[in-house]
């Protein structure tokens, strides 16, 4: 079946000269591929039990097949096994092995079978793997946002647009905010994993064979939904890549977001967070200074993944069917996005537990420039059923007075009040403080302290 | 509710000086942003009939204001409408439209309701429509390829890995390998509109309100499936925009790879295709040449799509929570991605149905190179039970011959086969045409035409 | 020698059925690439010239044609031209034009050129116009900066890593900083201009002509330095759009680098600067809130440069020679970013005149976080001849000591010195003060006044 | 001068508690910036030289200094060094190595100087190496391409439209139109060498020293044009980093271009070019499959490369000033664009010597379509003085004479041409022959053989 490559020593052929070394430089991929010998092995054993199943090859071969595969396995394990660049990849030198531990047996796994099906499928493998790795880790950094949120559930910080203060929120509620972004991407995630859930093997080099396999079952034992319905299809398609990069960018993105926040939060300007000494790197000498370093990195390697996404992309534009070399640049872009992916998540999952909040700071930033003033307005258009224009009318010469008072909103008295507009009454203090003003915006998914319960309790439910 | 903008000319406000002309060009986004205008306005109709169900504004006003929004759009939609630039965006010229039309109640809109969460709703439900409007040509364009694999069920042609020829295989089958595709990017785009489908309307400037709404009525007003659950969330949240662009970037790798085929196809040395006049440019003096310029173009529009991906993972990378200006950057990145995909789409569906096909030729160079050379070793090692190594070394024996003999192998007669290995009998001619070497790929989704019209008929009873 | 296009309705041709209205709108690019139409004038007239003197056409010929041409370019500029999307693009449209003005001699145009050389031409002509607009207004920011730089020389604000308080720098040191930057822009928009600045003109449609033309001379008319050397690169080479667009995405991020400061100033937690209210929207009610949406959009605005640079960079990965349709790609990617690019800067240019800087808050923020502890070691190092082990520990004991007197290191006196090291004497105090750190900076490029002093010198000199 | 790491163990410091195990994982970088050991020692040395020269340490210890990293230098070249991820990067290891072989006098390196401006010297000391490199490897794939023009200067080959045959061309047009490329991606190397060759060194961690330090000598000793001349742009630049992955980004572009081309001259549909053994891979029984997997890697990692571009755009956009370690991002970025570019460039350099072009099949496909019409249409102009429109009728007219009678324009008899235009005679056979054609085009740049040598010749004075 397979069509066996020149530098594939096992099988001989017709190329005589010797590649040239740049071109085994260029072509050897086992120094990167050989993260997949796993599921290599995996592939040819559920490949290796439905052959025998449908009386392909006989029950000895296979068990002997099976036994030679284990124990490749068990040897690179064991860092016991010497990897040799010019057999080119990862199948080619397990194979190899093979044949040295059980002979030329060893060559029935190229039935029904070619290296384009079998990396198709193994890399399926190993990024539904990664994807379950990175979906365990988006948990846990929710988990740790959700009782970070549930503990400052009621504490007081400016809302920001523009990052100037507009309105009172909860800590709560902005940390609740992160959590919601990550669900989303795990939901990206797990979309796209049940998209790649389909098996390539049994595609062979391109067409399919004429050996009476059975791809049903081997989709079956190595837990794919089902197999892939075009053979051609199978062997070039590289979506499950680049699905994976687009997921694990805006991830990135998300994560950048935070990491800035913290950054500007551990500022002395802002001062609304400290990190400990294992999440900063300090200066001898000055005492004050503890450099966001871990975060920096968080968002500075957003460039990293997208850029992955980026040269996948570019790469496949274009491409013809079936299989092209171009293809073998999946990999290095796949390990490197997910490396990158379970570091960032991990790191800033001990960050979100590690970090203190300067409550007082964030409370006290949170009254900066009359941040209730659209509460009185509100306040106004409800209570005394005036028109938008006049409530700010009213809102814009109350907050003259405070600002020619040097004081909050909170802090002027009725008469004040009342001789702008004589309506006014003492209930309008329920929404001039920030702790009236949060509480106040009750409506589904506000800033209240209820929603923030509420949703942490939701949360809990979900991930606890 | 709204903090309202400076350049708001209907609410007044503290600033005096005219914003900087320069300013109000980078600033204003009416331009492209009203292309949201009958979104913005089904939203504001759907938040004007919640307010009035919870006896925020009376019934009178609401009739007139929903009037008046009804008018707007008329205006709009039959091009009388004068958009100003300094009134910024779609919504202040409609909301500013309507202060004329119905005067001062225009303001009631405002009520528990501010810009951010307004433009995030009405991106939602135009991107929603979006997906719709290129799902649906997906579909075409699937139909249009189904419809010619069934057409071509068993065509021979060349199977390439490389770009070499490899083994024989159909015609159909390979055109089939893009419907899968396209297929997968409906599932992507769907997957996108799920996730998608929440509604931010009711979240205010950021932090919610304090008015007594129901989100779940506007919700489902709008046929959201559900209210978001955070409001800082809701206003600052892009990932729609950002996953509309990465399904489309895939999506449009897929254009690019069928439309390099087809510029390959057409050139005179495959000769496999010819376009008609409509999508095609040729030469008034050169008769042959048809220059595939609609495919080119498709090919060559996937660095835009992929660019605006690259685009807004930048413009929202590090951006700290809720709303910042940067956000307004999204539009015209999607507006062009859609438009981009839309055309693309369209054009490929016309030319797929336009296409000629040159059968002859696609058989004859199905049998270049001994395409048949992996059938014959299978054959060895299927039928006379020989080993992998052994098979391949005596194809290469009967290669060599026919090489020699300047033969196909299909034209070898049996007793020079039976020269090289005694055990080969007249069976082997089953598998040495190419037309018996596509039969026999009869595997699930294999290239067998038998395997192809399965398929054909799964296709048409999903999307016919 | 033009091979003439299928809808160029002018000459007729084999074609017989109108092109498909889909493809017509793929195809079509007069809507964007008529902001050529200066250059393509320019270009023809160059050519038609060259083309009389050679003796190929005669004087009254050239004349007409002259005089057709300059009428089409005051048609255009007068807007009372009528492109027309079915004549594809703006050279078939001005050429169809001059038809109608003169008759069957416009035909005399195609001698010796094809629409592949002519719009190369056009393109880098454009280009290099809008190189030298934007070269004049990076100047014009550059100079803006200096001047506030110079009026700025001495006022001391934090210097930051990490955006940690680092060290006690000048204001018009760090606006100078982003001198340096624009210079480099302005150095690569020049090496990017002169490796453009070679004419295509006469390379035909890819393989040059057999008309005895002269290429210098066309050339030299439209002010290249030579002619290109090889028609096939002529034809199909982009370089100097994607060098445009590298040169360009460069400046943006330093645009967006230096938005962000102004973004991050302008927050009430930094309170660095003040936006007129020329270049910030506001809050009708909330007085102290500045948007700072101009700077937000130009931050924003990065990555739309960047994704042009990258989608072009796709565009034209893996195309073959010579011109290819995809090229046709170029115009709209080089025209965003020009735009985006003079805008961006104008604006910037402004802001930076306008914008008011809190110099109080600055000088009061350099002191945070003992920022003159490293002069303190520094100086234990210079004067005692310290080792820096020992320089370090001990101003970590004097930095403890201020920290528990709640005061700045220079507010400790001379005998609390003393008692940490009896080395110590007052000179020490011309260290510790932030003026007198930044004063003590004065090594070439440091921060101290003099060098920001000499440096403004430096570039009023250059630039004004 | 120094600020001092947590994790630089040499010093001690205020930190107490280990850094957090995954901190380390993500904060260090020796495992890819010990690259940069040689220019660290390099670097130290110019520094330790100056501040002896100026009387800042004495000799003795200068000396002592020196042995002491000369021995580390020698220690990491022969692998003997032990690099610790807990030192962080390559400054601390040597730095900490140096301490243990010298004592405390280590410290004396850090007078007048930062890693921050450190590390910057380091870089732009490799890059500058690095871009000398690639211009060796760039002149050697052109003197590769030079040869091969030469030996191939009248070989008649199809010129491609639209990848349709256009005109004919010679070979040796065809393979200098690379070299232009090639030559301007020099040009562009070595501009941004110039610009990025300025030093950074005594910028210390922003604001410059207070040491009497000699910028210029230290700047002369690394072979730098000049000194930066604004300490806070000297350690936050990344320019350099970006113009190198700029200038590389469209020199892979270019080479994707050819890659493609030679894949698809290597198709047997093309049947171009045929590689030899050592730059493809094949079928041990499909003698004529062989796979130009080295071209098709080359073409494919041009998305690898300015996927790097891409990464460190987005990482750089936004950063305020100065050092953050987002910075950091920029060395793997480097490294990895480096190793593809000068691995790319090597094999593309062998594959041009080893490419055996297929002249006979060039040929052949040159008279493919009347690719001589536009030659008689040129001569109807300029041997008749017929107008464009009637020499494009009366050539219409010809071609399908030829096509009806199967044959080729040069094979018809001069009475058939006389037959649709009388004037024509004899001379007409001179521009109908693609050897005529090619011989014709002789303008400068054009593709006659005359031009190619003269192009030749040219470029051997450059290159040999």
């Amino acid at each position: 079946m397979a069509e066996t490559s020149k530098s594939n020593k096992m099988w001989g052929g017709r190329f005589s000269s010797k590649p040239d070394e740049l071109m085994e430089k260029i072509n050897s991929s086992v120094s990167f591929d050989k993260r997949l010998f796993e599921h290599d092995i995996k592939g040819s054993i559920a490949h290796l039990k439905m052959l025998e199943a449908q009386g392909i090859i006989d029950k000895k071969a296979a068990r002997k097949l099976e036994g030679g595969l284990e124990k490749v396995k068990l040897e690179i394990k064991e860092k016991k096994f010497n990897f040799k660049a010019e057999l080119e990849d990862i199948h080619m030198n397990i194979e190899n092995r093979l044949y040295e531990l059980v002979g030329r047996d060893a060559g029935l796994l190229h039935t029904a079978r070619s290296r384009n099906d079998q990396v198709a499928t193994d890399f399926r493998l190993w990024i539904r793997e990664g994807i379950d790795d990175i979906v365990v880790l988006l948990q846990q950094l929710m988990k740790s946002l959700v009782l970070r949120a549930e503990e400052n559930f009621d504490i007081i910080m400016p809302g920001f647009t523009h990052l100037q203060v507009a309105q009172p929120i909860t800590l709560g509620h902005h940390l609740l905010a992160y959590v919601e972004m990550f669900d989303r991407d795990i939901t990206r995630y797990q979309d796209s994993r049940r998209r790649l859930n389909e098996c390539p093997l049994g595609s062979a080099a391109l067409g399919g064979t004429s050996f009476d396999i059975d791809r049903n079952s081997t989709a079956k034992a190595l837990s794919f939904d089902k197999p892939m319905q075009n053979s051609l299809d199978a062997v070039s398609d590289r979506d499950f890549c680049l699905e994976f990069l687009a997921a694990s960018s805006i991830c990135a993105v998300h994560l950048s977001r935070f990491a800035e926040e913290l950054v500007l939060w551990a500022s002395a300007q802002f001062n609304y967070v400290k990190f400990s000494d294992g999440f900063s790197s300090g200066s001898s000498i000055m005492p004050q200074k503890r450099n966001p370093d871990a975060a920096e990195l968080i968002r500075a390697k957003t460039g990293r993944v997208t850029g992955s996404l980026m040269a996948l992309l570019t790469t496949i534009k274009g491409l013809p069917l079936a299989y092209s070399k171009d293809l073998q640049e999946d990999k290095e872009a796949i390990f490197d996005c997910f490396d990158t992916m379970t570091l960032s998540l991990s790191v800033m999952t001990n960050m979100v537990s590690d970090v203190e909040f300067n409550q007082k700071r964030l409370q006290s930033d949170a009254s900066i420039g009359f941040s209730t003033a659209t509460d009185l307005a509100d306040w106004l258009v409800r209570s005394l059923k005036l028109t938008f224009r006049d409530a700010h009318r009213i809102t814009g010469e109350i907050v003259k007075i405070a600002e020619e008072n040097k004081c909050q909103l909170k802090e002027l008295d009725l008469d004040t009040l009342k001789s702008v507009n004589s309506g006014i009454d003492a209930t309008v203090f329920h929404v001039l403080g920030e702790k009236e003003s949060v509480e106040s915006r009750n409506s589904l998914g506000g800033t209240a302290p209820k929603q923030v319960l509420r949703q942490v309790g939701y949360w809990k439910k979900r991930l606890m």
